[in-house]
């Protein structure tokens, strides 16, 4: 089982995605969240570039790490300048990292036209950098920036360049496709012949994702011998992004036979959360492996498929990769999808029970009236319950008013409501202002029922998704509201219908607060 | 140039994408969205599956569609019933559609095990089936569930149901990878193994993007010789999605020299956000090519380079598909689009005119609130024109109020809205009930402008989206308001932006009803 070096760089390469910023503190988590999952190397941040990277690198300094080696990234050094008395050169040395990799030209073309060195000026720089950082005992990975598109332009020189990193020591001869524009076939032929020309290399591959072939391209190139694969762990990156090694890994290492992380992958359904989380993006709902959606079936045919033989419709077992198995409720999904939902929540009733008829009946009609499920699976369990008149609720939503006005009034927010609750007989009425009437009820119906279950206030909203279901009729058209909250431990999904978005929300933001009640009671009894 | 065939399945396995159902209206516009952008096939529905796809294929009846040509999908007959029996093969005959495509099982075990069906039956479902459509003069396109996971099982087998439905005389042998976890390489052994076993066959190849190789895949099998590839226009699909047309089409045409479709790829860009507005769904920030952040610079690196030299760190120029390059940390992207947008509007401004350069402030500092105007041209137009100083609003909303209340009382709607507008100084106080709170204040405002401007009874909205802007923030989010009227002749869209929805949609309201006005003017003068 060939090792395979994992090379993360979220903190760096990842850093450059639009809207990624992270501050020292999430660069910490996130440094040990890597670690934690046993990465290679974390490169962690361009100390001569950036301010920020220097305080980071300073609170590292003497923290050791579990598994992995730290890296600081840079470029060669500048021209005219020696690298002793190359301040990007001694920035890198001075953060103390073991590692450091060194970005360098090897597209003839960029030399000319960006850097404007002579060709063989910018071989001295990649030799004399490396050569000055290897002498004083660091691993050195050099970057050959735009190689695909060097060697492509002038394959004699892109070859020189890395002939004179592999001179100079370099312990990483690493494949950069810049661009991200290069397709996998042409990868593999490029490491072929960077195998043949340096059989002693230690090559890298580093790939974005701009022709939506990162991950494959970063396979193909350890099909064709790479040793190193660079990429961020969830696929942020300037542009389309770099290659997401949270795919990269499990494809390796679960079906290749390649050995990439010495740890479970059953942890990484929760480290790519956790990482997103830290970079304040969600994780996609398709996302292979670690989605919601990555093993949630929808066709009645899939459906009963894997019911009969799971390997039908799942590449792999979702557990394998801490993810799990759903079932989607739609209007095709039928009789087999609830049963297998229900199972969890009445176990005692089988496909043949009355009981499973009349909730199948229930659905229809309510998806008639653009309820829909897929998305509310605590919206489901409740309806389920009280379609067999077997729950209990929590609280009785007795009245509420809200009221907007434009423009808001000075130093206030534009909407209010006033609402009541009952709880075993006693009313609750009281107010909220809030940015608008839902933002008014939710703060409301919080605070009401906070009178009588004082643990609910852990929870939080963290979606809220509006979608209008008959556009033709316009602003009196049905909405469907959808509202994902959280206890920081789980999250659950509400689905609320009507004309009036107000009142949409509204039910969803009752069954939302309803439904962690009736999970308390559950784990009590 | 070698000709790759488009087949789209949007409409049918994009179905299957959580959080995905099209009313008939949607399907129907995007059949049309398509077949402008000239793909060959459009896997439009299952009639057999889904009673809503029967009404549909009903509606598409005798229409002419320019250039591609519609598919129903469907399964191979049922054991035990003569094709011409079959309810699913006659529901298929019935749509009309000139082309049909099959599927059926190749793989040994899934005939075992789900279907539970002899081998030698399973070969004859498929060949029967095929037969019976082709003899009907129907184009068929032969759909092998599961090939992959089924020729490594038990590849005699498998080549065996491709050699049933070849016999039958199949128009196209699609190899599915239907669980999606075959990766590229094995991908091409296998297209280039069924090559040699049918030279004659037109093969296709069908992915799914449960590893991220989709798109990979896709064009592996056209490199090892696949003449169709299916996937869906913007990804979606069960699961991980399908392969993503809007990917490999530039892919296959821009990089590799094949043809796929017929039309200007500058298309690409509005095309994708067309089908995912009709989808409600968004488009991904780095999704390839035409993503907002396919040729987003953010690096002082990167966008010096570009500058210098823009191939420097773009694959691609980003005009090709109809996508533009931003600087994200640097001033004005995008001045030739608004050029573009401005020569209706102030014809008498060019490129370096100082009002471009204010408007263009003025975008980035709407776009920077969560405004869009890729989908608002009225909105666009009216804001140039204020910001320039030359519009002449013809009425000033000075204030509503709005109340909703819960329950609706008896007979009554559940909202109501007052409100004033002034014009040329003039106040008009009136009220409505309505829906909710936007429906009242849509009625109150017609009210209210019909007392100055009685033209307007034939204005109505057709349609009204909402989308939360950032969810993390849950009730309390931004959310963008779309509004589309019509006055019979032609439509118009604006754009209202708030952290209330009620607010939002009255931006949007007013710009609706004040375009019509202005519009009114400039047709008289």
């Amino acid at each position: 089982m060939r090792k395979i070096q994992i090379f993360d760089s979220t903190l760096r390469d990842g850093a450059q995605g639009e809207g990624i910023s992270y501050s020292v503190r999430d660069k910490l988590a996130i440094v040990q969240a890597l670690d934690e999952f046993k990465v290679d190397y974390i490169e962690a941040g361009n100390p001569a570039s950036n301010p920020k990277d220097i305080e980071f690198f300073e609170k590292l300094r003497g923290k050791k790490l579990s598994h992995a080696k730290l890296c600081a990234f840079g470029s060669t050094r500048r021209k005219g300048v020696k690298p002793e008395d190359d301040a990007g050169l001694l920035s890198l040395i001075n953060t103390g990292a073991p590692t450091v990799s060194i970005f360098g030209k090897s597209w003839d073309l960029h030399v000319d036209k960006v850097l404007r060195v002579s060709r063989e000026e910018n071989l001295d720089l990649v030799y004399s950098t490396i050569k000055f950082l290897k002498d004083r005992g660091l691993e050195v990975v050099f970057d050959a920036e735009h190689y695909f598109d060097g060697v492509m332009g002038n394959e004699d020189y892109a070859l020189k360049v890395l002939g004179a990193a592999m001179d100079a020591g370099a312990d990483c001869l690493c494949l950069c496709d810049t661009n991200g524009g290069t397709l996998p076939h042409q990868i593999t032929s490029r490491v072929l012949q960077v195998r043949e020309r340096f059989p002693d290399a230690n090559i890298g591959i580093h790939c974005h994702n701009d022709t939506g072939c990162a991950v494959a391209s970063s396979i193909a190139a350890v099909e064709a011998g790479a040793m190193q694969v660079q990429g961020t762990f969830v696929g942020t990156g300037e542009r389309c992004g770099n290659a997401d090694l949270s795919i990269i890994i499990p494809n390796l290492q679960l079906k290749m036979g390649y050995s990439c992380v010495d740890s479970d992958l059953s942890d990484l359904f929760s480290a790519v959360r956790h990482i997103c989380e830290l970079s304040n993006i969600g994780v996609y709902q398709s996302k292979p492996y670690v989605g919601d959606s990555a093993f949630a079936h929808k066709g009645g045919m899939h459906i009963d498929g894997v019911n009969k033989l799971s390997s039908s419709f799942e590449h792999i077992d979702p557990k394998t990769v801490g993810n799990s198995r759903r079932f989607l409720m739609s209007e095709v999904s039928g009789r087999t999808t609830v049963i297998k939902k229900l199972e969890a929540v009445a176990p005692d009733l089988d496909r043949e029970s009355p009981e499973v008829a009349q909730i199948l009946e229930k659905i229809k009609q309510l998806e008639n009236q653009g309820y829909q499920y897929e998305a509310a699976d605590a919206s489901f369990e409740m309806m389920a319950l009280r379609t067999l008149g077997r729950f209990n609720a929590h609280f009785t939503p007795i009245i509420y008013r809200t009221s907007g006005e434009y423009p808001p009034p000075a130093g206030e927010r534009s909407a209010s409501a006033i609402l009541s609750i009952q709880v075993d007989g006693r009313e609750e009425t009281t107010a909220a202002m809030g940015n608008g009437p839902v933002n008014a009820l939710d703060i409301a119906l919080r605070k009401a029922l906070a009178v009588f279950y004082p643990g609910l206030s852990e929870v939080r909203l963290t979606d809220y998704k509006v979608r209008v279901l008959t556009g033709a009729e316009a602003t009196a058209s049905k909405v469907r509201v959808l509202i994902q909250s959280t206890d920081g431990d789980t999250s659950w999904n509400t689905v609320g219908v009507g004309t009036d978005v107000v009142a949409a929300s509204w039910e969803a933001l009752c069954d939302s607060l309803e439904y962690v009640l009736h999970r308390k009671d559950k784990k009590i009894s």
